[in-house]
């Protein structure tokens, strides 16, 4: 059966990696935990001075929330049928949500808890969230949200997932600076209501430097990182943390063709191209068990549900048996890790290598 | 949240039509459960006569036999690291595996229970098996079988899978005949041995009429269906028998676009190609809860994890509130169906629409 293997050390030092980049820049820091889902990699955070997460559903924030997590932000736009979800999980947590529309704040108002809802804003990315421009409406939804004395405005979050578009230095500094730009004059606009802002995706949070109105970070999949981070230069294929452990189940080298027992319901279908080609993850070294990808690099190159197949293999197909198993970098740790999760958040960790 | 939903009498009418087309070709029918994973909908096989199941996994094999099914093939090549379990669940179940060289039944000769095989036979998808034309192979792993009393060879297995990369009709066709003439000759040359010939996929099972030379068929999507199967003239849209619920959580009407509830952890990443975009999912018509797509169609055009977002929508997009239910039909109904499963395998079913 295919395993998710974590290295724990490399794990941790992508952890420390991240939390001294947020200290030395004065931010606080909320590490999304939608990556791993595991309350024993969050576990791992708090040994960073971590305290407070970001989750994208009321699921996870409920598996956190019983793990001990007491200060939770459920980064996606409040859905009114959660509303009893949410009353119930802030008898147990500081819970705070993200909306950018009147519509839901109406929903939001029938809250029998004190909640703190941010409001999420679009600086070009595209998918939700209301442009930083749009003064009147943001100024209207704090207004209304003070009738209610249950609602508190915490403040603005932002999602540049646009970085994840370009792996050109020049344009992802664009998208990050024109982020910073819109997110600071809001913060100017509204002082008055002393608004904190969160920021932060894996690709800037990895790679910029300057966080100039900016008070708390939200990266998440910087703790495994993966092969479409290493592709955006966000990470060294080194700083991967994460591989599926896969047993060789055919080989046949008369096609220089092998396939594991790892398919689209393990790995995910999330596809990165590499020269003109999808993939679906990188081999490991067999030989020295450490993890390294072998020369010339190899690709899972398809997938069914269960079958992954390896085309064009080299000379190490030879050495190859059947029921041996490799180790393989996923394209989207996030995907792959929430594939193989087990329902008690449980995942395998190895020895530093 | 998310909820995945099925038509039971789109579903039942399904399943008649493909165990009347096995009856009225004489062939006995060991549908696919890797679609559904669920002993619900297996549960409705039943009632068509259905007494034998096909899996794609270990772990799929032990659900449906703790659920009561006793004749369970595994068709994926045998993994050696699953013979403790191939043993316990010998105990428990008639259990067939499948193979497709001499390495892999060296360690099968391990078995302390009974246990039958099938030789997986490539005719052309160029995944896993022996091609039908290395009869000295085939031969040899039959004649080696026979030194393990343990051991049953009980005949050829074949999934013509290049049936998917074809939308045309002759093509299709011309995959098919050559999965029977290859499998036919195979029947004839080791006929000695009495093989049972099992053979296909979704595809060629929906759309082929002459079976000559196969026993056995051992479909699974049919029960479902989904957008690619009615991209390749499998079904009709009226065929598809299962949607995923999603709530709306964000509406921009300025930029035409909807964000709902519904990201690649619910309905996989896998893309389908509609005038030349990639599409993950259709949405059904909101105003008539019908099961029934709107026009002009619209589709989901992106996912995150969590995220689904609808662009370019029409006007019907004036009439959607916060909050409010849509239904999608799946890209392809494993990979959602995978994703969405409760531990117990529960389904949530709608009456007939």
């Amino acid at each position: 059966m295919p395993e998710l293997i974590v290295d724990k050390s490399r794990c941790l030092r992508n952890i420390e990696r991240m939390a001294t980049r947020a200290r030395e820049n004065q931010l606080s820091f909320r590490p999304h935990c939608k990556t791993h889902q595991s309350a024993e990699v969050a576990g791992w955070l708090r040994e960073f001075g971590v305290s407070k997460i970001t989750v994208s559903s009321f699921s996870m924030a409920s598996y956190f929330a019983a793990a001990g997590w007491t200060d939770i932000l459920v980064a996606f736009p409040f859905d009114p049928g959660q509303l009893d979800t949410l009353n119930e999980l802030c008898e147990r947590a500081e819970v705070s949500v993200l909306i950018d529309n009147m519509e839901t704040l109406s929903h939001l108002t029938k809250i029998h808890q004190n909640v703190s809802f941010y409001l999420d804003i679009d600086t070009g990315y595209g998918r939700t969230g209301l442009p930083a421009a749009s003064l009147e409406e943001i100024a209207g939804i704090i207004q209304k949200s003070k009738g209610n004395r249950r609602l508190t405005f915490s403040g603005f979050y932002c999602h540049a997932g646009h970085s994840y578009k370009t792996a050109i230095p020049g344009e992802r500094a664009a998208i990050h600076q024109k982020a910073l730009t819109d997110l600071s004059a809001l913060k100017q606009e509204f002082s008055r209501c002393d608004p904190r802002v969160l920021y932060g995706d894996t690709p800037n949070c990895s790679t910029q430097s300057d966080f100039d109105g900016i008070d708390e970070i939200t990266p998440g999949n910087f703790v495994f990182y993966d092969l479409i981070q290493h592709h955006l230069g966000s990470c060294n294929l080194e700083d991967i943390a994460v591989a599926v452990a896969c047993p060789v189940v055919g080989k046949y080298p008369n096609h220089r063709r092998l396939v594991i027992h790892g398919g689209g319901v393990h790995f995910s279908k999330e596809q990165l191209v590499v020269r003109n080609s999808p993939v679906f993850g990188q081999l490991l070294d067999p030989a020295s068990g450490k993890w390294m990808g072998i020369q010339p690099e190899q690709y899972i190159t398809s997938l069914s549900q269960e079958h992954g197949i390896l085309e064009h293999c080299g000379e190490w197909l030879e050495q190859v048996s059947i029921g041996q198993i490799l180790n393989f970098l996923p394209v989207h740790s996030c995907m792959t890790a929430n594939l193989m999760r087990t329902e008690d958040g449980r995942i395998i960790t190895t020895g530093g290598k």
